[in-house]
């Protein structure tokens, strides 16, 4: 397994922030389920996956499933936001030899969870201020 | 590689439907990107990929990656609708041989593409009754 993936597991399942800043490359890019625009560089993805970690890693979250290939990673969850199932997808890009992310990608369905996905984070980012 | 997923690289590539139903399992669930209710069985399964198909499998098509491990497969795409943007990803489960769709979930992003695909699907479905 990847060795940034490793590290990715641990901090969702810790709640433990620990390490995110180590395994996200500087240049990573940041793409939204809700927003066009990706978002780049290491301390705007931080502050995004440190709100998304907030608002979906609840006693709910769980991982569906994963698969790897090369570099690229897709992890499928299921999680619950004001009683509303949220069901998605992050997509990560790997650095050549795995320790790092280089894109972070976030899908997710239906589209009720679409809407309360991009609530929560609005407000938990502008908490974040 | 799974043979069920040859196929469908196929089918997509060409545009022509041979070969789907016999790839699809009578009890295939298919999760829509908009909707949270599970669609199951081959016939509606069918119906809702044929009518993505018609949407979605434009000149603008193109698969962007694709990961494979055990019997889950994700598929990236991105496409474009009436001048959207349209990121997403299918996320097949396989039959224990990989010759068959056990089932074919569907996520998009941006949340404007959600909406273009809910509307665009809506109405290819409409002309197909």
């Amino acid at each position: 397994m990847h060795s940034g993936l490793e590290t990715w597991h641990r901090i969702v399942k810790s709640g433990d922030l620990t390490g995110l800043g180590q395994i996200l490359a500087e240049q990573v890019v940041f793409h939204s389920p809700v927003v066009h625009s990706p978002q780049i560089g290491k301390d705007i993805t931080y502050k995004y996956l440190s709100a998304a970690l907030q608002v979906l890693n609840t006693q709910d979250f769980k991982y569906l499933g994963q698969c790897t290939e090369g570099r690229m990673s897709v992890l499928e969850f299921e999680t619950k936001l004001d009683g509303i199932v949220v069901n998605g997808v992050d997509i990560i890009g790997w650095s050549a030899d795995g320790s790092q992310i280089e894109s972070f990608k976030v899908m997710v369905r239906p589209l009720k969870a679409v809407n309360a996905v991009h609530q929560a984070m609005a407000q938990e980012l502008e908490k974040a201020r």
